[in-house]
């Protein structure tokens, strides 16, 4: 067994819903990459019974207690108050951490309230930890003898809690679980062009024998995930572990693996674009955007992508992109032509290799019983040839042009790969 | 007191922090909604023993438990075994149960596999809620006598879990919680063009005066959030508490405030743009055609919006959108003339009534010692002018480019809300 930690997530506004729990996510992943278990979560609001008691409950279960938020200066703060309650122990001014409050008030010309005196408290026998981007220290608390238990407090801001995690927390867990860790590695291998029920069957005789690590698959609009988990007594051991299974999915599922963990299918297509020393132009009408906000999300992604046209009005599409009036009368603003159309004209105008077009309906108004909310047309513009494909997805604004984009970008992906017959052949 | 319910969201891949918790948010958001008091959220992997134990003690503490996930037809998938365990009951094969899903795999031409079983399993006395995306039923299990406690289990898949929230379990809550609901109803005013701390020294008495409705500032990059929180015996109550709050507050803050609650700062800026009559057209570089996907993001935007052109490459600046190549040699691609040039290209070439440009160094490479990563200049040309201002934001690459798109919206806001006057004085 390694050591463990449960995550305490303090703040009324979770459990009302009125802001979603990343942190959550973001802690989960740092103690996931030092190897310590994590069995539990909880959301608690700002209430000193309920947090106290949910304070006990994981110092009863877990070898570390770390809680985000509940460090401000107001009356609803009270995760300090929590651990002291839980802890038995009184609050005390720490002069020092007072000192450093009032010295970066006064670098901005201000001076602390008598509020901000509460977030010079620390339960007696903890010790702060500096926030360089927020008045309130975390706090910590190792309990005697020899910190058998720890409990660390971190404030919520993100961009306070972030460069803790990564500044504090981390080197903190790095050193604490010593020799005990368990390392609990995963790898996610990420999937398209093929829909998860494909992928089950192509695999299903691996998962079923996989048992440490294991295989799980996760279904994303528009890509799919398989994610192998493994335990193990060190990072090699693990990553020993996970190379055959992962070469073993791989062989019966490239070439649709675009990536593994982090990568994403845009990084994956600029990659394509970069070694193939191929541009890319867009124009978008129903994704407004999205598509070129992606692919531009890549660092260096001005490498190979040189220009898009969000041509929403018709005008556009025809002044910029030069689509035939002709084709939009006859055929309408979403149609394979106008698809078509818009690719080359992005190709021409941008001086690009390949061009995409992107053009839909994507609600909630605008459909018709020819072409429903959700139709979307792509074009796909090249040296060998252009075409054009169509899709129909159920779903709100949001997912349908998300699904948009994610097509235009498999779609992308299979042409880079594979050449004209894989892109007509669709 | 009202009637209570407790979030149980099951997934080792949330412990992991694979995935971002949404159902938390989702599910706390519907609860709010229906005046259903809700005091702790738990997460907990696909673990039989620890789920079982998070159920017993849910049914301790909260009138109904809800769990999201676990229903999938793998090992893996605990959550109605727990929940039977939980209660000291069997599982039992539901035919009616197991011919639907035979039946939808027979309409995709497919059998079920001997797993899928599983998934018409319920606890002994639950009954099966439909789920129109999916093959696992949701489970409503109502504890005997009178339903004094309640049971719903969820899937996980989101496109599968929200429809079901929205058609059976807010229509379910609304009618449980009948007169005994506490309603709690929060109202948020989002906040642009003033500093979270401008925000509270401009309001801290009112803060400090209100007790039941509560009020919470909280920071967002680039916004600032208010947050009105009454406890009411009823939605009439709570509605009259908060009038008189948000007067007061809105009296402070106007004009910065640019909507409430869901309301976005991309359809506040459509709504003036509608309203005026004016139409849009934009020119992005660093933001590679994030703004034009947030402001086309609102349906109906094609009512504005015109023509975006994405002018990564210096080529496309010049060729497309007419900016002086010897101002990209003067001044370089990211400079006030350059933003400028791209604002009045676009809203050339879009033949809108306004255009805006956006140029600047995204990182993380790019930057130089006299324009770091982080530097953004905007253009805005309009038929009073055209200006350019020019902002550094800390943070990643992201970041900078959200806090750009951000700016963007509030000075083309404060331009269609006071006038050429308000845009240049920046």
């Amino acid at each position: 067994m390694g050591k463990s930690a449960e995550l305490i997530c303090v703040g009324t506004e979770l459990l009302m819903g009125q802001i979603v729990n990343t942190h959550g996510q973001f802690i989960a992943q740092a103690l996931a990459r030092q190897g310590i278990l994590h069995y539990h979560q909880v959301v608690v609001g700002d209430n000193l019974g309920r947090l106290t008691a949910t304070i006990r409950q994981a110092l009863g279960r877990a070898d570390m207690v770390i809680l985000s938020g509940g460090l401000g200066p107001t009356q609803d703060d009270l995760t300090k108050e929590g651990v002291a309650a839980a802890l038995g122990v009184p609050l005390r001014l720490r002069q020092e951490v007072w000192d450093g409050i009032v010295a970066r008030f006064s670098r901005r010309g201000l001076e602390p309230t008598p509020n901000n005196r509460r977030q010079a408290e620390l339960p007696e026998g903890a010790e702060p930890i500096r926030n360089p981007n927020g008045t309130a220290p975390g706090v910590l608390y190792e309990l005697p003898p020899d910190a058998r238990q720890v409990i660390i407090c971190l404030p919520g801001p993100p961009n306070e809690l972030r460069p803790m995690v990564r500044d504090f927390l981390e080197p903190y867990l790095d050193r604490w679980a010593g020799s005990e860790r368990q390392v609990l590695m995963s790898r996610v291998l990420h999937i398209c062009g093929i829909g998860e029920s494909a992928v089950e069957h192509r695999v299903k005789d691996i998962m079923a024998a996989a048992d440490n690590p294991t295989v799980a698959p996760y279904a994303k609009p528009g890509a799919v995930q398989l994610r192998m988990t493994v335990r193990a007594n060190s990072p090699a051991e693990a990553e020993a572990a996970l190379a055959p299974l992962e070469a073993q999915l791989r062989e019966r599922l490239e070439p649709h693996i675009y990536g593994i963990d982090d990568e994403t299918l845009e990084g994956a297509v600029g990659d394509l674009l970069r070694k193939s020393g191929r541009t890319l132009a867009l124009g978008e009408s129903c994704t407004g955007g999205m598509l070129g906000g992606r692919i531009t999300d890549v660092p260096g992604s001005s490498d190979y992508f040189l220009f898009g046209a969000v041509t929403y009005a018709n005008s556009a599409k025809i002044g910029v992109l030069g689509v035939p009036e002709t084709d939009i009368l006859a055929h309408g603003a979403v149609s394979a032509e106008v698809a078509m159309a818009m690719a080359a004209g992005a190709r021409r105008v941008g001086g690009a290799d390949i061009g995409i077009g992107v053009t839909g309906v994507a609600g909630p108004g605008g459909g018709s019983d020819e072409k429903p909310v959700g139709t979307v047309w792509l074009g796909l513009a090249t040296p060998d040839g252009v075409w054009a494909k169509s899709t129909l997805w159920p779903g709100l604004r949001a997912d349908i042009r998300w699904r948009a984009t994610q097509e235009a970008l498999v779609w992308l992906r299979s042409y880079l790969l594979f050449g004209a017959k894989a892109a007509a052949g669709v």
